[in-house]
C-alpha cells in the first residue's frame, strides 16, 4: 500500500513506518515531488548501528558498528535512514548523539564497492540512498550531537558536518575532512554546500581542491568541529552539551534551525534528480571506474 | 498632504519632514510600493532619545534614555526613525554614535508588552516600525557606530549589528546577543541575515539556536563586536574611531557600503507585509500569548 | 579570420592562440555572447611580464617587471591574459607563480593614465582588459599561487585575491588591500565577490569602506594572505606549496575549483556589459576626473 501512494523509496520500503508527525520542510517538499520512481520493496540488515534510547533525558544514541571502518553501504544508509525516521517520529526523543562503536573510526565514508562494477540502476539506488541520508539528517528536528571519536573521512565528514555540534576525540591521529579530490572524485555540490555553512567558503575552497584530512587540533582550528575532548571523557561531555541544546524550548529551536539551513536544502530537493544523473554519468565512466578499483587494490594490499 | 501622497506611515505621521535629500536605495524602493496602508497620524514622545549634534565635527550623538531599561516600544522606534531621518537629511551630520543614557543597559530589544493582547492593527503598526528602524539604520548613509555600555540582548543586539561598527564596554557583566528562542520565539529572517553578515553562518547558525548572550569578551571573540574598551575610555575611543571612518569620501564609502547591504536589504524590502503577517499570526497565538505573559510575570517579579 | 569570428577581443587580438583545450566556464558562456563589440586590432608590447617555464615540474613563473611599479595598464592587462591563455593551452604547465621582478612592489593597481582624460572607446577597451584579466585568472585551471614580494594595493591585491594560494613576504612595511574608497573610487562588485570570497562579508564590509590597507602581519590576521614567509625564503616556499597543490589529480581539483568559484564568476559574465557602461558613466564624471588628475599630481610631488 505504501507503495502505491507514492512516497520516497525509503518510507515505502520499512512499510510500516507512521507518517510523519514532525515532518521537516524538504520532507514535504519531496513528497509533493510528482513521479519519483519507487524502488522495489527488499530486505535490509538491521544491525550495522546500534539505537538506545534514554527514556529519562530523551536522548538516543546511535552507535556505528559496522566493520572493519563503518563504510556507507546501501544497507548501512538504509537503516541509517530508518533509524533516524523512527526517532524522528518518537515524541520522547528530542536528541541523537551520533557516534561509532568501532575503535579509531567515526566512519570511512562511503563504501566504494557499491560504486564498483554495478548497474544503472544499483547506482541510482545507493544515491538516493546517500542524499536521503543527508536530506533526513541536515533538517532533522532533533538536537544532533556528532561524538567523533575515531577518523573521519569523506562521507564520516559530512555526516559529522550535518549534525548541530560537532566534539572530537583530542587525538591528532584522528583526521577528518572532505578528502573526495585525493581519491580524483569531487564532492557533490550539496556535501560542499553543507561545508561552507560550517567553516566558510575560504576553508572550503582550499580544503576541497587540496582534499585535506586533518587531524583534531587542525579541525578545530578551522571550525570542523567545535570542542575537542580527551576520549575517556567523551561521553560525559556530550551529555552536558546535549542537556544544554535541550534547554531550549524545541518550537523555537527548531523553526531557527530550519531557517538556517532552508536555502542549502531546498537546492537538493530542486536539483535532486540531476545530481543522480550526474553521479551515475561521473561513475559510469572507464577512467573513474579504474582508479576507484585502484583505489580498492591498494586498501585491500594495506591491511594484508 | 503628507498623508495623500501615499508615503510610508513614519514620514506621514511626522509631516514636516523634508523630502530625503540623500534617500538611500531601499527608501525609494518602499516609496515605490503601492498601496501602503497609511497610518493615523498619532502623538509620540520626544523625550526617549536624546540627540546631541557637534557642528564642529559633524557627529551626532544619540543616547538611549526611556527607563528602566531601553525597551524598544512603539513610541521608542518612532522617535528613533525621525531622530534618524532628520540626521540623515541634515548635510552637517556625516556620523551618528549610538550609545545609551541609561547604566548597564545598551538596549533591552522590542517591548514585549506591544506584542502582548493588543490589536492585530496595532500589531502591524508596531511590526512595521521595527522594520522601519532597521531598513533607516542598516542603510543609513551616515557612518554608524555603536558605543555599547550594557547588556544588549534581542532587538537591542539588532541595533548594535546593523551599525557599521560596534565597540563595547569591557565588562564581562555585559551580554549581547539574540536570544530569541530562549524566549520560545524566532527571530525574523533580516535579524538573521544581519547576524549572519557580522558572524558568519556557523556562528550565527549555533548562536540563534541555543539563544546565546555573549559576556563582552566572548563577543568579541565571535565577532559579534569589534572592540572592547574599558568603559571610561568609551567615549574617547568612539571619537577615535569616528575620525578614522571621517577620514573616507562619503560618496565612495556611502556607494561601498550599499553595495555590501543591498541584498539583504532588499529581500525585506521584497517581503515587508509577508514578514509582517506572519508576526501577526505568530504573536497571536494562544500559546505565545501564554509564554509572552509568564515571561512578563517573570520580569515583574524579578525587578520587585 | 579572427576578428570575423565574434571571439572577445583579446583572442581576436592575439590571432594566434588555438582554440582553448582547457576552457574555462565562463570562456564557454563568453563566447556565446552575441554581438560582443570586436577591438580593432592593435599591436602591444610584450616585456612587462616576463615568463619562465620549468617543464621538469610543469610550473612556470611569472614575474611583472613593469616599473616603476607595476601598474596595470591597458598593455600590461593585454600581456597578462595573452600569457596566461598561452599558459593555459600547454598541457606541460600545471601551475603558475605569479611575483613581481621589481623590488618592494607586487603591483599598484590599475594605471590611473588610462583612465584619466581618454575617449569613451579607450575606458571600454581598458575596462574590458581589466575583466578578461580577473576571469581568466579566476577561472584558471592551472593552480594559480600569488608570491607577494612587496605591496600589493587595489588591483593589484586583486590578482592576489584571484590565486588559489598567497604566499606574502614577512614585511610589515609591505601593504595589501582594496583601497579604493581612499581615492575616492568604489571597487567594483566583483572585486567585492574575490575579496568576500576569501575573507568573509564582514571583513570585507569594514575593509572596503574603509579602504583598509593591511601590513603584511594584519592581511595574515584577517585571512587576506593564506601564509606569511622571509622574503629570502619565498621562492623555497612556493616550490614546495606547489608540489603540495600539484599532488592532486587535475580533473577533480578543476571541478571542484570551478564549483566554489562559478556563481561569482557567472555574475560578471552576465553583467559584464553593463558592467563597462557603468564604469564609463563613473569615470567621465568631471568630479571623478578631477580627484583621479590630483592624485596623479600628488603621486608626481611624491616621487620628485
Amino acid at each position: 500500500m505504501a507503495a502505491a501512494s507514492g512516497l520516497p523509496h525509503l518510507i515505502a520500503r520499512s512499510g510500516v513506518l507512521p507518517l510523519c508527525r514532525r515532518l521537516p520542510a524538504w520532507g514535504r517538499a519531496v513528497r509533493q515531488l510528482p513521479g519519483l520512481p519507487l524502488a522495489p520493496c527488499r530486505a535490509f540488515s538491521n544491525n550495522k548501528i546500534q539505537v538506545e534510547m534514554n527514556e529519562s533525558s530523551g536522548v538516543a544514541t546511535m552507535k556505528f558498528k559496522s566493520p572493519p571502518v563503518n563504510s556507507l553501504s546501501l544497507d548501512f544508509l538504509t537503516e541509517f535512514c530508518i533509524s533516524l525516521e523512527k526517532l524522528e517520529n518518537d515524541r520522547a526523543c528530542r536528541g541523537i548523539v551520533i557516534t561509532s562503536a568501532i575503535p579509531k573510526i567515526f566512519s570511512s565514508g562511503l563504501d566504494i564497492t557499491e560504486m564498483c562494477g554495478k548497474s544503472t540502476e544499483h547506482y541510482t539506488e545507493f544515491w538516493r540512498a546517500v542524499q536521503e541520508m543527508w536530506l533526513r539528517l541536515y533538517s532533522s528536528n532533533m538536537v544532533t550531537l556528532a561524538v567523533i571519536n575515531g577518523s573521519s573521512p569523506a562521507g564520516g565528514c559530512l555526516i559529522a558536518l550535518s549534525c548541530d555540534y560537532r566534539i572530537m576525540a583530542e587525538n591528532p591521529k584522528y583526521t577528518i575532512g572532505l578528502n573526495e579530490s585525493q581519491l580524483g572524485i569531487v564532492a557533490p555540490f550539496w556535501f560542499k554546500d553543507t561545508f561552507v555553512n560550517v567553516v566558510g567558503q575560504r576553508v572550503a575552497e582550499r580544503s576541497l581542491q587540496l582534499g585535506s584530512l586533518y587531524p583534531a587540533p587542525e579541525a578545530l582550528k578551522f571550525g570542523i568541529v567545535d570542542e575537542l575532548v580527551p576520549e575517556e571523557k567523551l561521553q560525559e561531555k556530550a551529555a552536558a552539551v546535549m542537556a544544554q541544546w535541550l534547554a531550549l524550548p524545541d518550537h523555537a529551536r527548531q523553526i531557527t534551525k530550519s531557517m538556517m539551513r532552508k536555502t542549502v536544502l531546498d537546492r537538493l530537493v530542486a536539483h535532486r534528480e540531476e545530481d543522480i544523473k550526474n553521479f551515475i554519468s561521473f561513475v559510469s565512466k572507464e577512467s573513474i571506474q579504474k582508479s576507484l578499483l585502484m583505489y580498492m587494490e591498494m586498501l585491500k594490499k594495506k591491511k594484508s
